[in-house]
């Protein structure tokens, strides 16, 4: 049996929830709070550059937000995750396993430490890392010793794990935790893409030895660029903060630094605006999620494509909303994507796979059937939280 | 004989100049031309991040004003750095040639390229490396190879040399550039410091086959955070371009990386900052240089330090600028820069010198007698644009 899809129907069930005008972006973001009055405050004062007292000030609220412990702010989520990988003692020569399904900041923070990615296969249900597949695979190929987990086959130490929260969407946490627990790995979580959302009721973030997040201007809120360190540890919170500061040692005059560190500050200015659009989070997560309920509405009766709903467990931020073309209607898939952009529906497929990449494409990794099944089927549809607020007011005018 | 120093003779010529209040910092920036207009319009339009009608008209400028055919915008002045080295080739184990006397970033920028510093010293007239020295040192511990430049006693390339214009004063490039063309070494400005500084009639940054700009918040012109990297060369602006933007090849919608990139991007938020910064630039330096010659005077007659003067063939923007004691005052020092910093004068010593940080004491290096001798006796005074201002206002009212 042969199913069929109709990008017509598609794109009229997209054009029923988002009343669009011209154009239609995939995520934009929305400047209604305090963001003018703090970035002033920071133009007036003159404190735009890498001491302030909003950087203080959003790394609090992030910590108060997310419930960890520290946050540290940085200049963008690639920066965050290179830091946490060097501080879960991530080395040269080590692999440290990763999803082939994800944003490429994820291996490249990896090749910075001169570690080697070594890819994974996701699930279905959550569009993450597969614990069970992954706990099979370590199985087969690693032995323990006393230095940690060795792959059998390279010969390399396996020494952390980085799963992606794809497009907000929580990993199967608690089951990947005591994989790691068991293999002697570390836990890093690529939290990127999901600032807001839960897992069995805690947000994403607290499984990590350290988290990493970030602002750029697509994600659920912006501080122009940016990123930041989530951790329950105090000690690496300090080591962050240090390694991220050029690791100069405080002083009212001398410029003394006691190790290579990295000039990874958020300045103040960004930060000001970060303080701004973290007030307004649990307003855009409000819209968000009854935008995403709208499209699966929209999208119930739809021949050929499913909208992909959160994990069961998990509370999501529906970063970017997402469509599964059904297995045999994979083809459709660039028509789609043409049809859609051509006509000012902003839509992108999965990012290329990792192991596609030519710099990737010699690097370890396990059967990635699902990961390449999925990229074959996956398309992000317009997701700005302002498509809600618009609809609303056409409704309500 | 010995000479004297009082402190407070220094601190009473300092005071003379600055007509300060309660302190004085070494360099604040100045936000009185279109920085709001320029901020407020990225808010307006949303477009506050990587990519943005700011960010393409900042580099436009910068290239403008230096004279130089590209620049290339990017998230700090050690990004800049780094990038530079990359594309100028230096790889894992070369050596690269730098001054002792710097700031970190520069020794830091050749170790993430996995290179090793190679300490050289600096010359009193410029404060920058000494071209003589380094061409009696090339010639005595290095051999030429089909490959390049080796150093006999450590068996490594040295690919590069870096000088740094230190606090806005140019490096005696002529003869630097003649020592490169002939050990075959590849010429990369650390221009950080001196944005508006001219050697021989032309912007540093020329000589270099790329060049780093910082924007940081206490220099002359600031983005918040930020930096620049000038070339002159098409194909390697376009590299630089790709690299410090995730090796995206461009598409509409697909996301392909065709090698290791990182995410060096400067926000559009703060490249606004940057062109409104820019278009002031000529009226700091008219400041700062008006600044430097008032320092002049006042310490004209005073005993025991000298005020420093840009040297021969150069036009400096004097970023920071300098007091050097007298030999026989070295041991003054300590006490001048607690009695200043006490009293609300923010005063700052030279860096500690690289190979005396821990992690570079042993790498590489030539006699250093000059470094160490400036170190002892040199500190930066305050050296903010707004002092004249201030002071002209005063006498005008």
């Amino acid at each position: 049996m042969t199913s069929s899809l109709n990008p017509d129907a598609i794109i009229e069930a997209v054009e029923s929830v988002i009343n669009r005008s011209d154009f239609e972006p995939l995520h934009a973001p929305q400047f209604e709070g305090n963001e003018w009055k703090y970035v002033k405050d920071c133009l007036d004062t003159g404190w735009v550059s890498s001491v302030g007292k909003y950087v203080d000030l959003f790394e609090k609220m992030l910590a108060d937000y997310t419930g960890t412990k520290h946050a540290i702010a940085v200049v963008n989520g690639t920066a965050a995750l290179h830091v946490s990988l060097k501080l879960a003692g991530v080395v040269s020569d080590d692999e440290v396993i990763l999803p082939a399904f994800t944003f490429i900041a994820t291996a490249n923070a990896i090749s910075y430490c001169g570690a080697v990615p070594h890819f994974a296969d996701i699930e279905f249900s959550t569009l993450g890392l597969d614990p069970e597949k992954l706990a099979r695979y370590l199985s087969e190929i690693t032995e323990m010793k006393e230095e940690g987990c060795f792959n059998r086959i390279t010969g390399r130490r396996i020494k952390a794990v980085v799963p992606m929260h794809t497009f907000g969407h929580p990993v199967d946490l608690d089951p990947l935790f005591e994989v790691c627990v068991k293999y002697r790995l570390e836990l890093i979580e690529d939290a990127a893409e999901s600032l807001g959302s839960y897992y069995k009721g805690k947000h994403t973030g607290h499984w990590g030895k350290l988290s990493a997040l970030s602002f750029n201007g697509n994600k659920i809120i912006t501080t122009g660029g940016g990123g930041a360190i989530l951790t329950n540890d105090t000690i690496l919170a300090r080591q962050a903060k240090h390694i991220t500061t050029t690791a100069k040692i405080a002083h009212a005059w001398e410029f003394v630094h006691d190790q290579i560190g990295y000039n990874y500050r958020l300045p103040n200015i960004n930060a000001a605006l970060g303080c701004a659009q973290l007030e307004n989070l649990p307003e855009y997560i409000r819209l968000k999620r009854n935008l995403a309920e709208r499209y699966a509405n929209a999208f119930a009766d739809i021949q050929g494509v499913k909208f992909f709903k959160e994990p069961p467990n998990s509370q999501s931020n529906y970063w970017l909303n997402v469509l599964i073309l059904d297995e045999s209607c994979a083809s459709y898939r660039d028509e789609l994507l043409a049809k859609t952009n051509q006509c000012g529906i902003m839509t992108r497929p999965a990012w290329r796979l990792m192991h596609q990449l030519d710099m990737f494409s010699q690097a370890p990794r396990m059967d990635l059937t699902n990961s390449e099944a999925l990229s074959n089927r996956l398309i992000n549809i317009p997701s700005s939280p302002s498509i809600v607020s618009r609809t609303m007011e056409v409704n309500n005018g």
